[in-house]
């Protein structure tokens, strides 16, 4: 029943279980720092008014949400290629669900107020999960006896593109915020869209 | 140990495993919303006026509940079809889990006031929930590179009728209530044991 | 790449999947309504307060945690003979977990006050927890398409034992708590107790 | 399809999955105790003033996060060489998830003021933790009808190290914390990097 050890097979499987946990929470944990609309008056106008006070948080929370979507895909392919762990791969995963953790307060910092300040609280959180997931990604295509599917030129550069195009973007609205906090916002709810753009790495999908 | 890339698998596990966990935390964060029996006076007295207190915030989390449930359950039917998923594929299931995370948001609203905007916001919610669900399946089904089992014409319109059910009726609900909310309760509450009765995918099963 | 339908596998994995998810959710929320120790003054008599004043909350989630494992261990057991489901076996889940899911609910209502309102709510909500687990159950064992390992009489009388223990436990404690509240929640510690005693399943364990 | 009982296989597939649950739970919910920075004034005075207020709540969050990531490690390992459970072996992973799902709690207490009673608590929880997993693991490595993978001396040896090593810092960080709670603190903060340090299982990983 028991054979002595070897090398431990160290399948990523649960890695993956805990990123999931993870994300799942992040994202619905969002839903509870919406505030309510409040209806002081009844009718349209007390609705609509309603509306207009929820409209910046459902906002936040839409862009959020579909980040996290993203940042979730980005996960989830990068154990396409890669199907064994071991502790550092682990420990970098750690400090990946870290930041990817932060995202409800970064997200609740914007919705409270567009200026400068919760602009780079944002954008530097969310920069941090494509680098630390970048970093992750680094570590791993290095080592085959990490890997399932070996990666060619076109998968490695695709890849890297995908990874800094946010921090570089992000890094460009936090320079912006500080003249037109609003423009970068523009650009936050702008930059998911670029990741629903057709890629290089389409045509190893079924 | 490792091939060069030619198809990626794209097994669906994971995605079915990100819904899972934001179900299960929708679901139980219904709970969180629940107002505590506040007991003013001690004995049955207190203890009933208490309950009635709670009572409608325990419906309204008992119809989500229940709802939120259904939902699940035609997810996970339609991973019974398909097995392998592309990034398009994906994206429509971020989609259809944003806005099955606003559902303990708009039951919030819902159980704060039972009123024409609650009920629209509320039915609005749900049927949204159906409607990009059923976005994902027709992208799916479309598809043979992601089909594990294939459809006949019978599963294919009893899905139909399961997916566009609940939007028209919670459609008629929306308009009976800016005249008569209660009985737009009274049918949120009747929709899902629409959904209890025997079907035509029954025979499929085991 | 795809078959025509004729059975659909219908395997539990998922319904597992989401129960996990619940029951870890809702294990986790009942730390969120502990109470911080305030710390009024310093040394150990700010401490000793600070922990008196913590205490009951604190019990009764160890109590309620403790409880959840057993009857997740319950739910696990129930899927070491059950491998596939229908659409009636996974409603009947559904109502299972809608009423696990209350149980931060009716700890949170313990922990406030001990009084034979909060006692009957108590006693009641994880009645119910083991009459609809027991429900389902019932309806899976019967159809020998669901099942993967037979069952024999002594698992199933031990697992009926097993199911109804504790409901016949908390009514006897639901009634005592009319006279002596405190009596009753002194049973609630001991119940748990007896589900660690060794029973006639074990011997099928490895 | 069915087949007369003799053992049951009692695999460990689905405490893993609870705990990957509990773990991801109790990591995101670390968050919510944040803070959100108050902006008194707008520039950048404003801003690193909000900073320093919230810098101990985040600090206390990343420890947490982090040594819970590295107990999730522990608990992954253990079930490297541990392949099915029975009833005894559950319970004590339950009681190991109960101590887990407190550490948002002494997180919290640990944020709000650093003294020797936060310090304690936070100490004794993170000490329970790893002395419960190394019940369980002790409970279990005994027993070759739960085991995958036969043990040999050293990952024996080096398991104990690593599963005591925290609880006697610990116990050396709270007797510090009477004369000097920042020191301890600073010893929280540097616990979890001893374990980032090569250890004697590294060699066993791919």
């Amino acid at each position: 029943m028991s054979s002595p050890i070897k090398k431990l097979p160290m399948l990523s499987g649960r890695l993956e279980a805990l990123g999931d946990g993870i994300f799942s929470v992040a994202m619905t944990i969002l839903v509870i720092e919406l505030e309510l609309p409040k209806m002081i008056s009844g009718g349209w106008a007390g609705f609509t008014a309603a509306l207009q006070h929820t409209w910046p948080g459902l906002l936040c929370y839409m862009i959020s949400f579909v980040v996290l979507g993203i940042m979730w895909f980005g996960h989830r392919m990068m154990f396409e290629f890669i199907a064994r762990t071991n502790r550092y791969f682990i420990f970098l995963g750690v400090l990946f669900y870290m930041v990817v953790c932060l995202v409800p307060f970064s997200t609740r910092f914007l919705a409270q107020q567009v200026q400068w300040q919760s602009i780079l609280v944002y954008g530097l959180n969310l920069s941090l999960c494509n680098l630390t997931l970048y970093a992750q990604w680094l570590y791993g295509v290095r080592r085959k006896s990490l890997m399932e599917i070996e990666l060619n030129d076109e998968v490695r550069k695709e890849a890297r593109t995908l990874f800094l195009l946010s921090p570089v973007v992000y890094g460009i609205a936090i320079l912006i915020s500080f003249w037109f906090p609003y423009i970068s916002l523009i650009i936050y709810v702008i930059t998911p869209v670029l990741y629903l753009l057709p890629n290089k790495l389409d045509k190893y999908m079924p």
